[in-house]
């Protein structure tokens, strides 16, 4: 009889008959485990370090309706039964229809001529197109087929974190895109890393590149036509043409809608012509986030039949229901009155943020920080010298007053800043983010 | 018609600037894809090859009334956010009490002494439970985190097909558990074999032992409590205590529900002590398969541990709707009406099928088969010396008649024999099965 009740104990690696592969011994808890764990055994405490969304404006009607609409409209029930690898047709060509007419109307901004919506074009795009358990997987997928444990991806500085843990698990070194002072990227120091890449043996080992182009998480930040036109130049001039990863997941949260048009994404911007490139999105975060649903869409054949043979091999396919959910969402304009309502929301939640961060004095203390247009996530920067580590007398402080953060040194893939803090608006109400910022506001004096 | 043999579309790796990892050079299309795609393309054509489930009694009413008990009973909410990396705790903790429930019903069977329903027992084995996208994705975790390419994995004779392409995929070597002539596990032979194994320097590649226990996929065969015991006895007395991977993926779907506790799994089965064990299911072919929701439950701290710090870099998390809806299901007696649904059903259509394959004269063109009492499939034995491969004369026949199977050869790891078919009635009405198996005879009339 196996003793069932035995403590789920310590990892017993060294008592366990089990040789784990390389991949599973390299397979760590995410760095923000810890800090989780404390935020789960301090009662009271206030979060502004879970990503999760806005509880209060979930669809829930939204929801009953596309089931109703799917029952009615659907007598073979197909939207309960399997799909295919590759999701969804009319979600992909709804997908694709999407992302065309933001890029055509980007480009027409930009003073291109206009583009006639064109079902050819939606056709071939949405072909390219396949949909995942989250973009998440998309990205798992894209680093899987293409790098081996030593090799090199470019990413944002600072970075998504739970990017840089999926490279960490796959045995792949990030190398933080140079950026200037403001934030922005610094093009002629990327053409000097590249050489240096390229003096030190490393070139054949660089990859790919990854960016969140818009409101990225954790920086707020916009990668915006010029500093994507830059980068991309800067790669080409240094004969660094390998596969581009654009993560776009809150392209779609711009507080204004018009952001998701203010530029194209690197499938329709020329500047990126004979790159592989690998747009990938997520459905989850502009509508509910439990239905978990995201997509890829790549320009590159061979690549994506990889990727698309692995997610045969991860599940053989995303959730069909989900996926059926979003599809009608999408058609009945229940997905566009989503997003007109989180815009509402998360900018009033940023405000709330913002406002109280001001009010409790924090930039007389030394901090600083961007106030974004879009997304999720407010990025500090403390004093000079300031230690926000999850072990720092500044966290114990935080904890001590009852709120938690993300530290930013966990968003850089390398010569990580110790100052810096990522604070999420997205899970609490207006109310309580005021309350969870006066008591950083009490932690930093303290710290000051 | 299909070419099975050929590569399907040439890589276009030439003219394209990604150079793909191995993991993406080893990825190649589902060798039933060219077959599938001559289906699409064959008006008419009945399909006995797709292992989809029955649309007729998908529970639509009964995810209507889940989504409805949900809205009311969380106001925050919280079943369309995010979720987390291992699954609902509610989820989790009724998989693990059905599971401790049927494992104790069969040991009482079987005569041991009746263990109480006791809560640190399920609490426990909760613990030790993880939700998946999936089975698959549980057998993918699995595989990941124990093998490098070129290590090996003992298979059923014949084996799940799919789990068989995610092996090629990862590098992995399938070996066949070797069979008497009666379809049983051949425990001598396969001493022979981890002997061989050993003199031949492999026995340190020899990772795990794969098998699906309860109306096998494709084979219908379950491997009864004396097949398992004798198998982990064979493999203990060889040194070869490796890692067990069971897939009940069919263990609830047994004409009989009593099927269920007929012999318990391996968690539960004194005979596989000390053997680091996953026991993967899913929820998705005995309820909603486009909920797509599986699991494991494994009983190595740091072999689990290793899979789940994976799967949160694959997905961070399977969609938190889909598991709130089957919490319920399980909870309400949903899941449980839904299965006495499906055993009827399934029934019915095996019955069909196979009543129609004897009308139609096979037994007397020396084909012969198991009538399962469970599960979707038949496994059928042609006569010795036919080909039933994509490219074969007798597959040809087949699509001239307007029906469709799966080649037997794909569900080998090895030495696959030339003459054996599965046939699957998941989908099919039973008008359309008897009309199926009737062009299914005619075109074994032709080629015999």
């Amino acid at each position: 009889m196996p003793d069932m009740s035995a403590p789920a104990a310590a990892p017993a690696a060294s008592s366990s008959p089990v040789q784990l592969s390389a991949l599973g011994r390299r397979a760590h808890p995410p760095a923000i485990t810890a800090l989780m764990r404390t935020a789960l055994e301090t009662p009271g405490l206030l979060s502004l370090a879970a990503g999760f969304t806005d509880n209060a404006t979930l669809p829930v009607t939204a929801v009953g309706e596309a089931l109703g609409a799917l029952t009615a409209s659907a007598p073979d029930r197909e939207f309960l039964q399997y799909g295919t690898n590759s999701g969804r047709p009319g979600l992909r060509a709804a997908l694709a229809a999407r992302l065309l007419a933001q890029d055509d109307a980007a480009r027409a901004r930009a003073g291109s001529p206009a583009v006639a919506p064109d079902p050819a074009r939606v056709e071939a795009l949405a072909a390219r197109c396949f949909v995942t358990n989250g973009s998440q997987q998309a990205l798992y997928l894209a680093v899987q087929t293409l790098c081996e444990p030593g090799d090199i991806i470019l990413v944002d500085r600072p970075s998504y974190f739970v990017f840089l843990e999926l490279l960490g698990g796959l045995g792949v070194e990030a190398r933080s895109l140079p950026v200037a002072a403001d934030g922005r990227l610094d093009a002629p120091a990327l053409r000097v890393l590249l050489r240096g890449l390229r003096a030190a043996g490393e070139r054949p080992r660089l990859k790919a590149v990854y960016f969140v182009s818009w409101f990225s998480n954790p920086s707020g930040r916009t990668l915006d036509a010029a500093q994507k036109r830059a980068l991309a130049e800067a790669l080409r001039a240094e004969a660094c043409v390998v596969p581009v990863l654009e993560d776009a997941a809150y392209r779609e949260l711009g507080y204004e809608a018009s952001a998701a048009s203010a530029c194209p994404g690197v499938l329709g911007d020329p500047a990126w012509d004979g790159f592989p490139r690998l747009y990938t999105s997520t459905l989850t975060k502009p509508f509910a986030s439990g239905l978990k649903v995201g997509y890829g869409v790549c320009d590159d054949d061979a690549w994506r039949s990889a990727m698309l043979h692995v997610k045969g091999h991860h599940d053989f396919g995303t959730a069909n229901f989900a996926q059926a959910v979003l599809e009608h969402a999408l058609g009945s304009g229940a997905f566009d009155a989503q997003l007109a309502t989180l815009r509402v929301a998360y900018r009033a939640k940023r405000d709330a943020l913002h406002a109280a961060l001001v009010a409790g004095g924090l930039p007389g203390l030394g901090w600083r920080w961007l106030v974004p247009e879009g997304g999720l996530y407010l990025w500090l920067e403390g004093p000079a010298g300031l230690d926000t580590a999850g072990d720092s007398a500044f966290c114990r402080a935080c904890l001590d007053e009852g709120v938690l953060y993300v530290p930013g040194a966990l968003c850089h893939g390398d010569a990580a800043p110790t100052n810096t803090v990522r604070l999420s608006f997205g899970v609490l109400a207006p109310a309580q983010l005021a309350e969870a910022a006066a008591r950083f506001c009490r932690a930093a004096r303290r710290c000051a």
